[in-house]
């Protein structure tokens, strides 16, 4: 709010255009930083099996670490899609701020629940269950189990980039759902401004 | 926006109150629903053991199920307090809908992980894993795996239900960085009102 009084109508301030080519210029770089993370988690899922002594062992034996690839997968594409989106300059439309804030949502819920599911399968390979006579595979298939660690811990990553993108398409849409006045912070209660339409 | 052209700074409109009673009313219930599935989830898991000629096994030994129920705990108690808090007509403060910003985020990520491993674990449980010699416990137990079945498919109920509180407490956060003016879906770009400080 400046000391001028008034705004014109449908002109952005200066101030405004380089808070928002920043706030896409960072959200781009989170969106493809998930990308490369994704494909990383994949190739090193894909590349994942053992064969020695007591027998062989593929990732796609396991059917959490076969949802694990198909989830790293569509993230990355969605990944790229909207970080080329993300980045074209243009007014932000409303049904575009839901589809990101929607889509977001799902992707982080989609990646969380690859990574929960994963690292279960994993902690049960590693510690075994007595009570389900379920065997330590671990003790058996180290590196295969090293690499499917690896490749988990990158998903968590990813959820943690996805969890930001989350907070910022929030952001866009339900800030669309006002005006853009600038936020005081000395203010803590709903405020309404006296103003003219 | 009335034909009024401008409303009292600091005074609500009589419709606002209507929409913000409506929406505290549906944000209570919200938040009273996954209460009490949580505590049915909670309650159906730690009364799930079965003792056969198979021998017995119960939730606690599964580091999943265990889980399940301190993430249902949880879940329930901050439903509760959650509530009360929503249900009392007060001034939202900017620090209140961040912490019920994040606090919701959080509950939803960590009731959809507790989900998530308890699927897998009863997936494993009913379907098994020859390549890692990992039996199918449900074909001895299973009074345990419907019960544990039960008490995963409520606890995505609650997930569904954490990720609606979500939608509100980020709608209730982040329109308040804008002045309250509604949004008129006839503009679809960043509305930019003249209006007087």
């Amino acid at each position: 709010m400046g000391k001028d009084g008034a705004i014109p109508t449908g002109a952005s301030s200066p101030v405004d255009e380089t808070g928002s080519t920043t706030m896409r210029t960072a959200e781009t770089l989170l969106r493809i930083l998930p990308m490369a993370l994704c494909v990383a988690a994949l190739v090193i899922m894909l590349k994942d099996s053992e064969t020695n002594d007591y027998g062989s062992l593929s990732y796609s034996d396991l059917g959490a670490f076969r949802y694990l690839v198909h989830a790293s997968g569509v993230c990355a594409g969605y990944s790229l899609l909207s970080a080329v989106v993300a980045a074209v300059p243009r007014r932000s439309t409303m049904s575009r701020a839901w589809a990101f804030f929607l889509l977001d949502q799902l992707l982080t819920y989609m990646i969380l629940a690859a990574g929960a599911i994963s690292t279960e399968v994993v902690y049960l390979a590693y510690k075994g269950d007595a009570s389900i006579t379920w065997s330590k595979t671990c003790g058996s298939f180290e590196g295969f189990c090293r690499k499917a660690t690896a490749s988990v811990s990158i998903t968590f990553i990813v959820t943690l980039c996805y969890a930001g993108l989350s907070l910022i398409s929030s952001y866009r849409l339900f800030s669309k759902y006002d005006a853009p006045v600038a936020y005081s912070p000395n203010n803590n209660g709903i405020e309404v401004t006296t103003f003219q339409a």
